[in-house]
């Protein structure tokens, strides 16, 4: 049967357009490495794979969708350039790309963005236009600059360009660590999960797929309880990267090809930062380190899955964190 | 001509001594990845191969050469266990190799050490004793330690298995980065420096070996001046893995194999600290980062030989820093 047969065409991307995402990005990212700890194994009781996003172009796995996408424009169509809005990580990454292709980028970002994000998107040449935190004001701002530029939106996630290059992810850990037979995986706006998953089941359908999700931010796990996209009044999280909804474009990819969304405490993050820092000798921030957080958490010893856990991939997903809010909330 | 072969029998430690260790330790270690930065290339002006040493078991390079020295030991010499004196990584490393063996391990550690390598000594089942801060405190310490015990002292440095077992690395990385044409590697009491230039240079003759040292600890360049081991009366370093003289088996290695010493002052250790952290998203201790502090220094600009070093291997050789002491750093 044909690779990831029954997933063809069903859905915004597929396996074949995240091997064609690969081919398109490979000259251009980073081919990131699996670390393993034999301490962190021993705390899980598990043996845990980290593939390490937070060493990505850009700082975090969003550099793979933004080059794809980015690659993907013909000619006239990149000429006026790209926008977006973004809390940071995608923002730097479509900057970036854009400056590889030479052309403009032109970056909404919310007042309440870390300032190393930002500080990421002025280094690659983006043009920063500031909005207030909500995702309303975000996107109307955007759609604003949309008319005045003529310019490409690139949205974070609702994209099959965006899910399509971030599941390049499954294809190099699969081949990295092909004894995986579990994914953990940050959930917010869903297009980092949709391409893993989608990648990821279609190499191996019996791979388990779990998103991981702030308490303070469950719009996923709502959403999979409810059978439809939830979104929040609100949302109070340290995972600034985590406070999205999900998108028409990834839900229906979540709610088929997720098995369970494990909700983890902010508390519960920062202690999966400080195992970062101090074991494994990496910069995680809260969004990225949230898979460790799941995977030492009560909730998914459990999850009826959980036994069957054995060797499981983590994504750690960016690791653009000001050193002085680490510490702050290492104090806390 | 056999490689190496002029070096071969001329000191405590030569190529095959060093192939001899990487066939001994494989199985035991991490191979440690190779990152890159453009970003980093970009301020050095040069391309920059980073070798991940505080990836290493125990979080330094320490581990190869006291896992060579552990392993190297019959089994009466190794039933009466391991001592030794160190300012914490040595004796983490040496903690955990003694663990592998089932052996005791007996560690001397200084007042002043920090507290997270004392805690790796104490996680990797190591027995703590503690002493003064001095060289002359540590090593008298040892010295009843080791009539007590009938246990063998393994120096931190001054040993030919340890020498060996650090020169590991330059197998690796050399064949990781084929393209190298200059190391980098942090010197305090030799070890390291040692076995990396054994080995780079019977490898290739032509590779370019620079140490990097504190200015408030200068001893290995104050020697190189001088053409003899110079100790001094104090020293003055955030660099607390830095503060050891060289030995009387290290020294003609770097008299002859170093090519020069790189002084730099504690604020640029500080500064290579906080890009390891910002771009390469990497913790690494005072100690570890100075490689980097050298590249960027204006001495190392002001080195005739600079113009031709296009290709540099810097070896980050440990990242056991308290997170504190990190953040305190950075507001200075």
């Amino acid at each position: 049967m044909e690779e990831g047969s029954e997933m063809r065409g069903k859905y915004v991307a597929d396996i074949s357009s995240i091997r064609e995402a690969q081919e398109r990005i490979k000259s251009f990212i980073h081919k990131t490495p699996v670390l393993s700890s034999e301490t962190l194994n021993a705390v899980a009781g598990r043996r845990l794979f980290f593939k390490c996003e937070f060493f990505q172009k850009g700082g975090a796995f969003k550099f793979r969708g933004a080059c794809n996408a980015v690659l993907s424009l013909d000619n006239d169509q990149a000429a006026k350039g790209v926008v977006t809005h973004s809390s940071g990580n995608h923002a730097a990454a479509l900057s970036l790309a854009a400056k590889l292709r030479g052309i403009p980028a032109y970056i909404v970002i919310p007042e309440s963005a870390p300032k190393c994000k930002v500080e990421n998107v002025v280094r690659y040449g983006g043009q920063v236009i500031w909005s207030e935190a909500t995702m309303q004001s975000r996107e109307s701002v955007a759609s604003k600059v949309l008319q005045e530029t003529g310019a490409v939106l690139v949205h974070p996630y609702n994209d099959g360009r965006i899910i399509s290059g971030q599941g390049t992810i499954s294809l190099e850990l699969l081949e990295q660590a092909p004894e995986i037979d579990t994914l953990i995986v940050p959930i917010s706006g869903g297009g980092l999960i949709s391409g893993v998953a989608l990648a990821a089941k279609s190499i191996n359908p019996a791979i388990r797929v779990f998103a991981a999700e702030p308490s303070g931010a469950n719009d996923a796990a709502q959403s999979k309880e409810a059978g439809r996209i939830i979104t929040l009044p609100e949302t109070n999280t340290i995972a600034d990267g985590l406070r999205a909804f999900l998108g028409d474009l990834t839900w229906p990819i979540v709610r088929d090809l997720v098995d369970d969304v494990i909700t983890v405490e902010d508390k519960e993050i920062i202690e999966a930062m400080k195992l970062c820092y101090e074991i494994l000798k990496v910069a995680v921030e809260p969004s990225g380190a949230i898979g460790l957080a799941a995977v030492l958490s009560d909730n998914f010893k459990k999850n009826r899955a959980w036994k069957n856990c054995n060797n499981i991939g983590i994504v750690l997903s960016g690791g653009n964190v000001d050193l002085g809010k680490l510490w702050d909330s290492f104090k806390q």
